[in-house]
């Protein structure tokens, strides 16, 4: 069996995992009560939370432990929910269904969704953002990296220009970046990002399912309520023994990642290089090797006419566990909307399929793979 | 030390915690993916369904994970959050801040809370329940047992009141039970229960922190949007390892319960006896000993004069782990709000402190710790 569908899940990291576990069934008091067993679950709350400051280089004051990144986009995007006021949101239109269906809830309260496609190399165009920023925008959401594509936003440029049209039109505009697929694949330094949320999901990089992180650079009114956990912005009792996991995970993926990042883009290397021999294109098109625009982790790829789902099902019963679009989408209708303004055809995008790897993966499992790939296409083409 | 606040959160059940952790590193794909690694996590998502439906005695069709019963309580009231239409909710004042504080959002959208009282039983009066419901009434939230006193609200009477009003005024009314402090605690059989939806916390009975359930009779709009997962009502990947543990310590603690029931009723008996010797009295006063008005497991204290967090304090520092109200509200301002409508005096309900066992609490646990109060309150007391 070959796990090629890291994007969707990492393999887990047995070694933290297992130490928190056995943590967490010590100090196994409620954080918010005042005794002993709960100031020292608080205590490594704290801690926790001061080690993923470091990891992200923020203070650890503007984080927030939440039960994943689905929560950490609904938390920030619903804040702006309200029975009076409305405004207008820019998206892209290659977002995960947590912000593009929180999104549809701030239309369904009046709000106006203006979405930007990208263009052929799967990044927006600057300038068609810049024109698109008006008085009424209020809100900007933008996925840093595509978890079908590895596509990058440029965001340090995205930033600059809502920035600078803010002065402009002297107003305040709320940024959110939606971090999942970054975290640990490409250099974050949010000190350096002027942001006003990120969110982060803690499976993505070998912390449990059920955990993930918000940066919110400013408290702000929330709609999801209850204790005052997180100081009011996440409300429920702490999941003590995912977050101890996800800050040690998140400090182990920062270390390696110039190692990870190496390793990682030679075997994508390899995987583009071979397939481009066997007619088996990427998405986008002009994806170089080594292609600094892109995770070196995650590739989409299109064969036609085979299907992306006939190719990613036969593959999967030979061994080798892939993936059409994201995990999250799929519990849906196939939707391609994202990938299809990229420059490619219906045809294309219709036999995408994704082939996304990790810090396990194998010079011999890739090797493997794409002789296999070749032989399936070989047998399913027309 | 001695653990006396499992109302805040139990004792975890390291067996099946364990071996939960160890299927969840070998089961790791992602539920939605399309692989065997996907439909494997997806079959062991469905198993835990399936016996949280055994354990509650419901289709599991109706059953959805969450990551609390926070979220829980929040995805059912905030479904009701609405540009355009508002109406009544009837909650008690004794509910959990994870409901008290979604129905202050829905405040905000227009919405009328109005708020029972209970009667100085601790449970609240049917009659002013009856007179409080009509034609704006939509939703009436109900905490089953007050997670202070252990008070068990009538919720069999509570319901057949509602359902025979809603006839009378020929409209619907959506019934939500907080059932946090019930599980494990009381026989709870969803079938017999004609309510609409009834939320559940795992660390209340074993499980980890940031899991919990959702029974939901029919399904409906919710405002938390993502992935279709769970469809559509609880977006996010599922957080396999804890659902999991929930399942098998649901079905645990409910195959236990009658034998837990008579043990820890045993142990609480002790405590009411020999405190009242000293001159504590419970909260409600008149709660009997082995009194099924009440859960066996937690009991409401006062010593007045003695403010109930010094005494808290210095029990805890004496290695007694109590607590003063409910660990959720100890990160806002002390609030006696809710018992003080227990036919308390204000003095009462200031000195109130709470001590709540479970099913690892021994005899001489409770002896030595009736001992200490005895001596502690001596010295404290002017």
């Amino acid at each position: 069996m070959t796990y090629l569908d890291w994007a969707a899940t990492s393999v887990p990291n047995e070694l933290i995992i297992k130490e928190s576990l056995e943590k967490s069934l010590k100090i196994y008091g409620n954080p918010s009560s005042q005794h002993i067993f709960g100031t020292s679950a608080k205590d490594e709350l704290n801690n926790s939370r001061i080690k993923c400051g470091e990891s992200l280089n923020c203070s650890p004051d503007k984080l927030y432990f939440t039960s994943g990144a689905t929560e950490s986009n609904n938390i920030v995007l619903l804040s702006f929910v309200n029975k009076n006021t409305s405004g207008e949101i820019i998206s892209t239109s290659i977002e995960h269904p947590s912000v593009l269906e929180p999104i549809k809830i701030l239309v369904k309260f009046g709000w106006k969704n203006r979405e930007i496609n990208p263009t052929d190399t799967g990044e927006i165009s600057l300038s068609k953002l810049e024109k698109m920023i008006n008085e009424k925008t209020k809100v900007i959401s933008i996925i840093y990296v595509h978890n079908e594509t590895g596509v990058i936003q440029p965001i340090n440029d995205i930033i600059k220009i809502v920035r600078e049209k803010e002065v402009l039109l002297n107003k305040k505009i709320f940024i959110h970046i939606d971090g999942v697929q970054a975290i640990g694949k490409i250099d974050l330094d949010i000190s350096k990002m002027d942001i006003d949320s990120l969110s982060i999901s803690g499976h993505k990089f070998g912390a449990p399912k059920g955990v993930g992180l918000l940066y919110l650079k400013n408290e702000k009114d929330v709609i999801i309520k209850g204790g005052g956990q997180e100081r009011g912005i996440r409300p429920g009792t702490e999941n003590l023994f995912s977050i101890d996991a996800l800050s040690n995970c998140l400090e182990n993926c920062v270390n390696k990642i110039s190692s990870n990042q190496e390793k990682l883009t030679i075997l994508m290397d390899l995987i583009i290089e071979e397939v481009r021999k066997f007619d088996v294109s990427t998405i986008p098109k002009d994806r170089k090797l080594s292609d600094i625009r892109f995770v070196p982790n995650i590739v989409s790829l299109t064969a036609p006419p085979i299907p992306g789902e006939v190719l990613a099902r036969v593959l999967n019963q030979k061994g080798y566990m892939i993936s059409t679009g994201s995990a999250c989408s799929s519990n849906k209708k196939s939707d391609t909307k994202g990938i299809l303004s990229m420059g490619i055809t219906k045809d294309e995008g219709f036999s995408s399929f994704r082939v996304s790897i990790g810090e396990k993966t194998t010079k011999e499992e890739i090797i493997s793979f794409i002789q296999v790939l070749k032989e399936t296409i070989a047998e399913l083409k027309p």
